[in-house]
Order: structure tokens, then C-alpha cells, then sequence
């Protein structure tokens, strides 16, 4: 709300290090702290390898912008093959071919980049307060493309504050700190190409002026690509 | 599994900001990278305070010992009055006087520091293994001592890899990232004083190596204190 949406911050600095010629691997977690606005313009991404292990890479990056903008820490690593399960379970949602494509008022620019299938909660600032702040929908980029580190990381945080739906009001509010843990191998996401993924997120506490924020990234074949956390500061209201 | 108790590292971070005279107000976040095993002797650590905003203060830490052992970010900030509420629903449990603590095996010195009143898969390394990696229980510092935000970011911590419980073996593991949400306010903190906490852990996926393990801990007044969320390498096995 005061600056740019999160999601191509994060996707810009993970991209920082994909080109660095020093990475290893591919993503497994990155932390981006939102630390002031970036506005419309040239910016410096400095990117430094902390330490390279063996299986594992740490990394320290900094987003300045007449000053420091954003700081992130990110791990890259080897995959390999192991024992393997998943606990969570996606969403129940009809396919996304049998729902339209939201028709989204022009609140901010980055919604026309994503094509959004509600199935709970369309975006409507005038739904009113609602009891729980699930949503749940199929999105995808648009124009579509195939999927692949960088735009997952932007998806994880296509989802507005959580206060906004549980208000059904504007709020401002904004992105403090935002995790992406990337559970998808380079294998999952060439093969989910650029079909729809199916996205909930949901909030646990919201109260003090923030509110955390937690989502999951689902391939239509059940397979979970990422998760994602955030804190989230809030305004108002204030209790009446 | 390859250094100390990963949140004692996040503790003494943490600690580190509250003595520094230039922080601002009370923890809302941390992200602790583990970097390379921290041995027993000197360590260093470095604060930065990167951005003080009207509310919010963002900060980047290393930790050092013979090169860098862990970097950190953390979010500090004023907290308000505000709308509020609670998504997330406590586990359910029975009062923790009901419950004898747990005679724990010997397995690592920081067991010792915790007393443990398991509800739900108690810590046995011989249970064999589980169909899912839910583990319950009321946990607190032993000797006790009044809650702060530095013991609970190290209560955030007190679950062992999921792996374990799911396999009900030893597999060498260990944390590679982890973020602490901090929704407790200070009166809520000092309220809840040397009481038990109600604390809940679980993985969403596991594989390649790698797993999340997300945790919640609340008082026994059914308020969030913190929600936790990292990253853990596992070694094996590998598929049969």
C-alpha cells in the first residue's frame, strides 16, 4: 500500500541471485524485509554469498534505493532424492476451467498481472466483514507463462492483507516481512508449465497493528509448490 | 544435530538487539539463518540497524566465530491498540497439572533446559513410525522463569526435526532457517509469567532432503504468543 506489490520484490531479488554466476543450485527459502517504499526507477541489488556448504548456499542481499529499500536473506541448495510425504492438504476446489476469470476492479496495477478464479472469497471491497479470512482461488500470471522460481515467489504473495477481507473494508496495510519456502524441484515446475495454481491463505492472529499471514501453492495435481508466511502491519482500526 | 540447540542461537540474537541501546520498542519478527555449526567459546555478533520507520525498525545481525556462523534479520515496532482476533485454534489438551513431565533420554544437553508434558507423540526414539508428524505438549523452561521474548524465541524451537517422529528413527537433521512471529505483546508476556505453554508442531511437506516445520505456542488462557516456521535439512533416507 506504500509501495509496489511485494511479490516482484521478491521475485527481483531471487532473480539476483539465479543470474549470479556464484549460485548454486536452485532456491529452497528466501526472507525479504520490507524496510521502505521503492518507487518508480533505477535500483542497486547487492548480493553476497555468506557461505557455499556442501549441500546448501547462504546468501545476504540488500535492495538500495536512496538508501537501504529492502534486505533478504536467502538459501539455495541440492535437491535429492529421499523419503518423501506431504502432510498438508490442498484445498477442496472444482477445476479451474469449469470457473471465470475474475472481472477485478482497478484498485492497484500489479492485479491486472495475474489472472484470478475465486473459489472462496472473491476480491470485493464491498463484501462486507467476513467471520474468517480464507481465500482460496486458482491464479495463474497474466499473460500466462511458464512457471519457474522467480514468478512463484511473486504468486506466494498475490494475496491482499488479511484485514481487508476480514473487514470487507480498504485498510491500509502493508508487507513488514515476507518467507517463501520452496518446496517444488526444477522437474514440478517445468511439468506444471503454465497451468493454474490453486492458492489459500488465511491468517492466525491479527491484533496490535499486524497481523501474520500464511499461504500454499498447490500444482492441480496435488503436488505442493511453495509456502509462504508474512507480517503484516496494519493501521487501523482502531477498537471501538 | 551439527551445532547447538538452534534456539539458543535465536535467543541470544534476539538479546542482543534488546541490549542494544538503540533499539526501538518490542520484537515482531525474527529470521535466524544457520549458517555453519556454532562450537562452545567466544562468538561475536554485529547489529545493524538498517531502517527506523515511525512504527517499525528493521535490523540485520551476523553471528561470528572464525567467519560467519549465522545471519539474522529482525523487525522491532511499536505496538497499538487495534482491531483483533484470533484465526488459529489452540490444540485441544488437558490442563498441564494433569500431565507428569516427561523422563527424557539423554539424547542432547538441551533437553535438559525444557520440562516437557507431552500430550501428543511423546519423544521416543523407539516409537516406530507415525502416520503424521503432529507433536502436542505443554512445554516451559526448567529451572523455571517468567516468560520474555528471548525465552520464547527459544521455546519456538524445542521440536525436533519431523522427520524423526515420522520415520521413528534418528535421521541427522537440522534447521536452516526459521522465523519466529512474535503476536504477543509485553503485558500479555509478563502475564503469563513461569506457566506452561500449550505448544503444537507440524511439517507440510517432506522430501528432497528438505521439510517445513511450522509451530504454534499458546498460554493456557488460549492466546497466541508466537507461531514459528522453518526450514530443515535432512540427510536421509534415501528411497528403498
Amino acid at each position: 500500500m506504500v509501495g509496489p506489490f511485494g511479490g516482484i520484490t521478491v521475485a527481483t531479488l531471487l532473480r539476483a541471485l539465479q543470474d549470479d554466476p556464484r549460485h548454486l543450485a536452485d532456491p529452497l527459502a528466501i526472507t525479504v524485509n520490507f524496510v521502505r517504499p521503492i518507487t518508480p526507477g533505477p535500483f542497486t541489488i547487492s548480493t553476497e554469498p555468506t557461505r557455499t556448504n556442501r549441500h546448501t548456499q547462504h546468501w545476504t542481499l540488500t535492495l538500495t534505493q536512496n538508501g537501504i529499500a529492502a534486505t533478504a536473506t536467502a538459501v539455495f541448495g541440492n535437491r535429492w532424492p529421499t523419503w518423501s510425504d506431504t502432510e498438508a492438504c490442498p484445498p477442496p476446489a472444482p477445476p479451474a476451467d469449469t470457473i471465470e476469470p475474475a472481472e477485478l476492479p482497478d484498485l492497484v496495477p500489479w492485479l491486472r498481472n495475474y489472472e484470478f478464479r475465486f473459489i472462496d472469497k472473491p476480491l470485493d471491497v464491498d463484501a462486507g466483514p467476513q467471520p474468517d479470512s480464507t481465500t482460496t482461488l486458482w491464479v495463474r500470471d497474466k499473460p500466462t507463462r511458464p512457471l519457474d522460481y522467480a514468478s512463484l515467489a511473486a504468486l506466494a504473495d498475490t494475496f491482499i492483507p488479511r484485514i481487508m477481507i476480514r473487514l470487507g473494508q480498504f485498510v491500509p496495510a502493508g508487507t513488514v516481512s515476507l518467507t517463501v519456502y520452496f518446496h517444488a524441484d526444477r522437474d514440478l515446475i517445468t511439468a506444471h508449465a503454465d497451468r493454474p495454481i490453486l492458492a489459500t491463505a488465511r491468517v492466525h492472529h491479527l491484533g496490535n497493528g499486524y497481523a501474520d499471514q500464511h499461504a500454499q501453492l498447490w500444482t492441480d495435481t496435488h503436488n505442493l509448490l511453495a509456502t509462504s508466511h508474512q507480517l503484516v502491519y496494519f493501521k487501523e482500526p482502531v477498537p471501538t
